[in-house]
């Protein structure tokens, strides 16, 4: 596997980073705004297609509409970009939406916001593969004729990418970001040319196309329904513009201004892209429908079921370039490359709010820690796993998963605006400085009106797009919170039941002797070691314990203590039926029973060895035995390791491990410089010096 | 689980013995019999028909052959009974044809026979269930017409009741073995009477068909192939008579000697009933053909793929009871339950040889201890799963499947047989007492003669079946040997490699004091339990080690040691990554190589916690550094647990396993009866010391 992936790595990674060399990595505007905002600026390459699609329903006459849903499109993007200014202001520490929401509305909903946060890195990964696979698709006829499996392969492609340890750089994100957007610049300029100067009439290759209308001459209710659903699928353009406020840590300094600055210079090309994309759509006569098979006519015959809907960029870029043409093979493919960028990013998103739940004890600890192959692993399978599954579940259709994917969003939008306002409603309460004061209200104002917006576009959503798919996205959500929860309340049932006493004699009765047992089954070099430690450890009795599952190979032990003299006694523990661990459960139970004061130590020689598979011929019994005895009170239990020779490949193999480094560091900013970690960590070490009083009274 | 096969199993095998009530369950021969033989007794349900189907391919006429095949079957039967009764004898220890193999042909003859035996396990499931099926079927149409799904469900059925822990009873095997065998018995005495007495013309429901011969005419060479490959599948009747000389321990005294009469007994009823029923085939014109669907002809048409081929027994049973019948259905129904009580037979007999061969150590250890359920239970899902595929990819063909059996069968008695002659030859070279010597000559020519005979039959069967499908069973064979020979020369590299020196001093540098250093995360009752007993352990330095992932907590964490007044010096390590393993493995790195004499006790606080989930979210941390900690030479790891509340529910769980006991027990005997173990026990000693003495040169 290691040469195997190892090759499109460096194509398309250049040299990993080490981790040493995190600390000077800090991200100047011009490659944090790529890093950052690949996932918002490839949404440009869906949202406009989605809104004519939704538009197509009521027949190509609606398409009139789009400029105007396009323009609310536009409104909504300052306003989340105005917002999000703030926060990035307010919270420079990049705990992002979770941390606002739990900061300022308290820690259910700031597990709503992670909730939705997480299913809506599924969604990312899912929604980003499969649009990309469609761009790519519209110049490589392979691809969309094997959709699902391309899109699987490029998730299993990333994935491994991931597993082995990616670490982002700049110019990775760089590169294919700027080609895209300068293509796409590139086209809406030329459009412009050739239709505004030169007078060409440019048209897409769905031109000639008529819509069949599902709902001919709705109006009324029904019309603005569908103009809302219409702006729902459209605001598919904000996802991950929250992504910057993740990432402030990253920046160099003054980190909140320039994180400010990119966060407007994205949302800028954003809604430029956006709406050049949507204008050159209706000059160029682009014609999308939901059900192109049945809806979309030629020369009033249905396309038909082989029929391919292209995405509206590369239909334009079609009409603008050229099939075929140079440009119009870049852009294709520098947006197919920066939505699995997009993509990527979900890979490094997902775990980094998973180690910020892990140390508030909504996920397993070892998340925590950063670095932490196994369990970064684990998320990496997991976010793979719901991706891929959403991925054949719904054809790599990336119509059908946008349905799904902007509850998620909006939700944590919301929430955090809410918190935002209550943030400076706080601080308005104590601040006496009147400039200061001025500059908190103007924030608030903005803050509040983003919250507004972002709610009622929450509410659009859910009732454009509920039955349409946003149900599973809130099942997801649903799901993640009651995990998250119950694993919550598992840690604070725990942290109570051992939270230290504050005076020592208050504990249960303390050992005063502690009785040390050496398990032998055999004198050879390992139980030699482990029974000279056991002398050297100078516990207050000794001896040797054995269990006679053979009375044949016990006389040869026997004789052999014997002959060597070894001065520690020996005891033998019959065992007719073979049994080892429970004759020694009986008789470490009965030592305990005799002084219950006493403490047993039970030493067990063990072998290390160099392969799994080797594993599986060694220690066992010293395993099981192991894990009973962990749940007999007052034992102790040590393992004396004696490594053979075929353990070497292991201690190098994980050496090798040690070196490795998690991806999505470059985004995180170095370890030292994140504040939520200070902040949550006082947080729970004053809740359980809180703890300890109440349990202390 | 535990409800789901409770009742099932109730029923089927009645109140489970207690393992302390073993020794009082020595087997009288009337028990013994239906314990040992349903194997070999079950086989006379598709052994006939096997050799019809092999006939017709000669056409109808060839059929006047089957008596002198059943006649060859006869001699063969008398011959191998013969020689196990001599085996029995000679070796009451119940090591069966792999100790036999192993004592006089060395430990590659061995090897080959417990290879042969474990493919004969698995083929003993998947024949006697394909069979069982086919049997039952004919009395209930939903069973074959769901051939495969049938015997799968009933390999599950009979998996969970031994993965459950069934244990054999005697009335279990007797009451289906007798009315089986009674009801063969009345079938072949109402036959007979209707017959020659009453002058009845019997018909069975074939009785019309002809069959078109794939080879019509045959003669010289080409029938005597014919005929040696029908007498080969009529050796499938042979299968499994080498089970009693494996039991011999099970039996009341004097064993060899109740042992011996019965396998006389079931070898009588078996050549009765085999002969008996091919009689009957031929007088009621019984008509089987190897492909039904082409060569069984109804008025001269083939009968199609939709016709199901019954088995012999039961066209017999139906000619001479009548279809549906009361006596027709009881024989089906028995026969049935014989052939699944004989696949059982395979799930006990495959642990206990596995057992054998771990104290061999050609499989891994914990194999080796009796009542071992982890390891029973592996063994017991590899043979299910083995079987199932075959079952699967031959289509629950008993058929094809027998095509694969024989092989097995007969590379063992061979073996045993040759053995035999070399344990009798060796005994000859010694014995001085006339009477005795005459015995031993008079045993040598049996076994002579079976050698002579089994050894035959093993070259017409691999002849005349192995591209019929005996490739299939040697490659299975070829695999565990090679598996076997592997894992025994990594027992034996180790066993090299940490042989104790005869000189004390002769060891590697022993340690002179120990370093103590308790991982601490944060205080609370299972650290402080930790360190109160790593205090009482009194090693020569002792100090409490906590990395700091979190400068916060950090504080917090000191500030807390010093209110405590926490006599332990603390050491923290500085992680900037937030790693914990790479600090304290350093740490304890830079320990040794200060002191190099010194070894290093690394004490781990650990929650024990009840649910498998609940584990996943405590200890991962730890887990993963004790794994790295025995890399790392000159280390012991000790972990003190701390039982958390809900790990009661677990002490429950373990205690309710701890009274499993192993099914097969009431054929292995009671366990101090066992003769193997202090053999081989006393082998390996006398091994081991030869080694120590070698290195010690």
């Amino acid at each position: 596997m290691s040469k195997l992936t190892d090759v499109p790595k460096r194509i398309l990674i250049g040299r990993a980073l080490r981790s040493d060399r995190l600390g000077e990595t800090l991200l100047p505007k011009r490659i944090a705004l790529p890093v950052f905002a690949s996932d918002p600026l490839s949404s440009v390459a869906y949202a406009p297609g989605e809104v004519l699609l939704v538009l197509s329903i009521a027949g190509v006459s609606a398409y009139h509409f789009s400029p105007w849903i396009a323009l609310a499109v536009v409104v909504l993007m300052f306003t989340v970009v105005a917002s999000y200014r703030q926060n990035v202001h307010a919270y420079p520490s990049g705990g992002g939406d979770y941390e606002v929401a739990t900061t300022n509305l308290g820690p259910k909903a700031g597990l709503t916001v992670a909730s939705a946060l997480l299913v809506d890195y599924v969604l990312t990964v899912a929604v980003s593969i499969a649009s990309g696979i469609e761009n790519l698709g519209s110049a490589i006829p392979f691809v969309v004729e094997h959709k699902v499996l391309c899109a699987v392969a490029v998730i299993v492609l990333l994935t491994l990418m991931n597993l082995r340890g990616v670490k982002e750089s700049g110019k990775l994100f760089a590169i294919p970001t700027y080609v895209f957007v300068s293509g796409v610049f590139v086209m809406i300029a030329w459009g412009a040319f050739r239709g505004l100067v030169l007078g060409d009439t440019m048209r897409a290759p769905t031109a000639e196309y008529t819509i069949k209308a599902e709902h001919q001459g709705l109006a009324g209710f029904a019309l603005i329904f569908l103009m809302l659903r219409a702006f729902s699928s459209g605001c598919a353009a904000l996802t991950g513009v929250e992504a910057i406020s993740n990432g402030v840590p990253a920046f160099r300094k003054p980190k909140s201004k320039n994180a400010a600055t990119t966060l407007a210079m994205m949302g800028l090309l954003a809604v430029t892209m956006f709406c050049g994309i949507i204008v050159l759509a209706l000059v160029t006569k682009v014609r999308m429908a939901e059900n192109p098979a049945a809806d979309l006519l030629h020369h009033g015959v249905g396309v038909g079921s082989g029929y391919v809907q292209n995405p509206v960029i590369t239909q334009v870029a079609e009409a603008v370039f050229g099939k075929g043409s140079f440009l119009f093979v870049v852009l294709a493919a520098a947006t197919a490359l920066v939505l699995f960028l997009a993509a990527n990013t979900a890979y490094n998103g997902f775990p980094v709010l998973g180690s910020i739940l892990a140390q508030d004890r909504y996920l397993p600890r070892q998340l925590h820690t950063r670095g932490d192959r196994l369990a970064f692993s684990n998320g990496i399978v997991l976010l793979a796993g719901a991706a891929m599954l959403l991925v054949v579940i719904y054809g790599a259709d990336s119509t059908r998963l946008i349905q799904l994917y902007i509850v998620g969003v909006f939700v944590s939008f919301t929430l955090s605006q809410i918190g935002m306002v209550r943030h400076w409603n706080r601080h308005l309460a104590t601040e006496r400085d009147a400039g200061t004061r001025r500059h908190m209200v103007r924030s608030r104002a903005i803050n509040t009106f983003g919250a507004f917006f972002t709610g009622l576009v929450l509410v659009v959503v859910l009732v454009t797009k509920f039955t349409h798919g946003a149900w599973v996205a809130l099942l997801g959500m649903v799901i993640f919170y009651a995990t998250m929860t119950a694993i919550r309340k598992h840690y604070d049932r725990v942290a109570a039941e051992i939270v230290a006493p504050e005076e020592p004699g208050d504990d249960s009765v303390r050992p005063s002797r502690i009785h040390s047992v050496v398990l032998i089954s055999r004198i050879h070099r390992p139980t030699l070691r482990a029974l000279a430690y056991a002398k050297l450890m100078r516990s207050d009795t000794l001896e040797a314990l054995t269990v006679n599952v053979d009375p044949a190979e016990m006389k040869v032990l026997r004789e052999e203590w014997e002959r060597r003299g070894i001065d520690v006694p020996l005891k033998v523990l019959d065992s007719p039926y073979r049994e080892i661990t429970r004759p020694v459960i009986e008789y470490v139970k009965s030592l305990r029973k005799e002084s219950p004061r006493d403490a047993v130590s039970v030493i067990i020689p063990e072998y290390v060895v160099g392969h799994w598979y080797e594993h599986l011929l060694h220690n066992q019994s010293a395993l099981r035995l192991k894990g009973r005895l962990l749940f007999t009170p007052g034992v102790m239990v040590t393992s004396v390791p004696y490594q053979l020779q075929s353990s070497e490949a292991a201690r190098n193999r994980a050496r090798r491990r040690q070196d490795w480094s998690a991806p999505g560091a470059v985004r995180r900013g170095p370890a030292g410089e994140r504040g939520t970690g200070e902040r949550l960590a006082g947080q729970r070490a004053a809740g359980e010096r809180g703890a300890g009083e109440k349990s202390a009274r």
